[in-house]
């Protein structure tokens, strides 16, 4: 009985904690869609507010105690049960969190909602300077933050940590450092080759005809429009503001196809794993996406190893072209297959190609780790930043724009932690990938066909439902019968790109 | 110094309530604009949150202790003083928040919330059956607030007092039968003359040009769209988001140009009147209009007293034209300006012209309060409504759409309470534009110049920058001169109407 209660204490708890969640997401989504600048003072307040409710919630000494109440009676009902895994997600927040000060955290959570609105300016305006304090303050609050949490290798790893339970500053440099073995010959041979035509995808494609083509594909994923919708912003991103409500956005280029649909194709693979979480989770920690890492495979799958696969194209190609009558060149489905895959060293991320996209993170895994550690200054941040890609890539960024302004991650949260989960996303998208093609054995028929339910289902039963109940080795193991590795990766990608480039 | 730290203590405690309730608009706003159908149910959640935990600071009890310690520091500060307002405000604020149990205003909001969700489907549907329970809940509810305010004349008093500070049921039956005792006999001889010609307000109207000249007109104003914006709902608002953050919404007609443009114009007053509070406020309950009365009195001297005159016209009918090239029949400047300003009884009170308008609002009050004291049963409102409007305005809907299923008021918040200050309003809106007609002496042709900055300035001046710190009385009194009183009222719609219907 009093186990009972106090469960129901800890649940009603939860649920508070998980709607001023889901409020300070309506804020931001706000913030990135439609908010007038002048509101971004007071919105940054307002964000700062919220955070630090939840943060003080999350924290009240309770939490504790009705965490070590129910602890033996929920790890009594097995390790895989509900309740066992509220209690042992739960415990891991909760002690992660009362190492922080609310204070810091609404410190935090107001500056980085400053920082972000003068990015949405500052990248367009090419002005760094404008960013530089701002970042630099970010970086010392990142340490700052960082340095709540003691006994890690690395005074980073708590970073990491906090996107990819159990992963560490070690764990990733060494997995990269694999992985660039394995990616650095491929790309050196595919660039002695002759590029590929992308001609088809430049020209002008009207903005709504782009739009109404990426929703029907996302609808036919399985992306739930009733309980989503999709909005432009200056950087695509998907975001869960309740039970039912799961939105992302997008960008279009009127004079590139590419961008807008894969960026589409994208965002509603993250949504449909939010949307796919078993709804008797709902109001706990449990119920979302388990990493970042697997969440980003869950994006990655749908835009990659569907959307741009061939059998993918088979089906969709003439409606494709039905959409847009009068661009594409006259393209055949293969060369439009072969155009969007292009590979092509180049200088934003988001626009990569799958083979060199993975240098784009490692760059900057490894710039804000010098960031952090002090042996790089922010202000030398933008050349250290064209030195590198230089090496890696072969490219020079000719503005602060498509160099260190690109990305959101560093100007609108910390700076840390938020990258390697990127190419984690991509290795575990090809394992998962072979798994659903071993088990459903008809998955490319299928996906010829246009018909993505039981790829969808595999994915429901293997990875979105559980939401956080596992960790992201456990799903993986679990999903596919073996532990995370980069051979299905590696595989992949030798096995699609090498034939097309005649390798 | 002890009064210094306790004022800036209670300054703090009011910043966060005021943050929050912004917070709660954001939510609001985005449930009527963008919200998918499926986000229903937690968006309740979360705006009863929000609501209560605004409610629990509110009525802190170290808020009542705040406010016995610097009362007197304040007040010496003399009446007038941002300090003793705010006082005195805060004061009024608290000792009605203490009354009400936080478990209630959260079930509250909660309820208001469904039903507003229900009724956005319902209203469409013409379907009274479902809002029926809900709307039986919300009297009853209603009621109970009211409850919670012993010491009141008639039990409906504390429900007109929070959006009218110190009006009474009594008081409005008063000014209610007054008014009707003025207007039926206008009406009467109106409606025995040839209708107006209003042809040339039907055709087919692309929204896009609805919006772009509606924003013209507005920003000519002086609303500030880089501190708001607009949108589309089915029933048109304004909300403040925040310092910097005040939104309208509006909603277009394909057949019908006044539908979209008078909405535009009446939003803009409100969010022009929150615009223009001065901003050493923010934070504070003083940083918003002081009554739903004063509010409505700015939406509708925008609306009416400027926009529908024919000095504004003067100016912007070429404009108008211009930007509907093949529409408006070929009418001109009088004959517009006849079309807008057509009498005739009709079924929905947002589309009825200014002389009718009136009628409509007695209707609700005193239907409302006919469904308040018992006398009157839910199921038998659209009965009652049916046989009222017939009475008073001849005219029968043909459907709950139109009947009582069409105002928002009921289904999305309590019943009482806000009906009357639409009159009230109405009342305000011409004694404060004869004022500054009386001051600025040029106001008619600075109106045929397109030149709003004087009046702006005008009513800046006199209301908009004072914010909740004098009463409505206080108001009226302060800006004209005289006590609130319907005579220019009357005088404004018989100088315009009777010469233009040949009385």
């Amino acid at each position: 009985m009093a186990v009972d209660a106090d469960f129901a204490e800890l649940k009603q708890r939860l649920r508070t904690i998980e709607d001023l969640r889901c409020a300070e997401q309506v804020l931001l989504w706000d913030q990135s869609t439609y908010m007038p600048e002048g509101g971004a003072e007071a919105r940054g307040r307002q964000l700062a507010l919220l955070s630090s409710m939840g943060h003080d919630r999350l924290t009240d000494p309770p939490i504790g105690k009705l965490l070590d109440s129910v602890t033996p009676w929920a790890e009594a009902q097995g390790t895989d049960s509900d309740e066992a895994a509220l209690v042992r997600v739960t415990r891991r927040d909760y002690e992660r969190a009362i190492r922080v000060p609310s204070s810091f955290m609404r410190k935090l959570s107001e500056h980085t909602s400053a920082s972000y609105h003068a990015w949405q300016r500052a990248r367009p305006a090419n002005d760094f300077a404008t960013m530089r304090p701002l970042l630099e303050k970010t970086v010392e609050l990142s340490r700052e933050l960082a340095s709540f949490h003691p006994g890690y290798a690395h005074p980073f790893d708590p970073l990491i940590d906090l996107a990819e339970d159990g992963m560490t500053v070690d764990a990733v440099r060494t997995l990269f450092a694999e992985l660039r073995a394995g990616l650095v010959p491929l790309i050196d041979q595919i660039c002695a080759r002759p590029a590929a035509d992308d001609r088809c995808l430049h020209g002008d494609f009207p903005e709504e005809a782009q739009r109404d083509f990426g929703e029907i594909v996302v609808r036919s994923f399985g992306y739930n429009f009733e309980c989503g919708r999709q909005d432009k912003t200056a950087h695509p991103f998907m975001i869960k503001l309740g039970r039912g409500d799961v939105r992302i956005t997008t960008r279009y280029r009127n004079d590139d196809l590419s961008d807008g649909l894969f960026s589409t194709l994208h965002e509603a693979g993250h949504a449909m794993y939010e949307q796919g979480i078993d709804g008797a989770l709902d109001g706990t920690p449990l119920f979302h996406g388990t990493t970042a890492g697997v969440h980003e495979s869950q994006s990655r799958l749908w835009e990659n190893l569907v959307g741009r696969s061939l059998p993918f194209w088979e089906y969709w190609y003439a409606k494709l072209k039905a959409a847009f009558p009068s661009t594409l060149n006259g393209a055949d489905l293969h060369a439009f297959y072969r155009a969007i895959n292009k590979v092509s060293p180049s200088l934003v991320r988001t626009d990569a190609d799958e083979v060199t996209y993975n240098l784009h993170v490692m760059l900057r895994f490894d710039l804000e780790l010098e960031m952090l550690e002090g042996r790089l200054a922010v202000a030398d941040l933008p050349d250290a930043w064209r030195a590198r890609i230089k090496t890696d890539l072969g490219v020079i960024p000719p503005d602060h724009r498509d160099g260190a302004l690109q990305d959101v991650h560093w100007y609108g949260g910390i700076v840390g932690g938020a990258f390697q989960s990127y190419t984690l996303g991509n290795i575990m998208s090809a394992q998962f990938f072979a798994a659903a093609r071993r088990d459903l054995r008809d998955l490319d028929a299928q996906i010829g066909r246009g018909e993505f339910g039981p790829l969808r289902g595999w994915l429901t039963e293997h990875i979105y439902r559980h939401g956080r109940k596992f960790t992201a080795p456990e799903i993986v193991e679990r999903a596919t019968g073996e532990p995370l590795s980069i051979a299905p990766y590696l595989s992949y990608l030798n096995n699609k790109y090498r034939p097309m480039y005649g390798l």
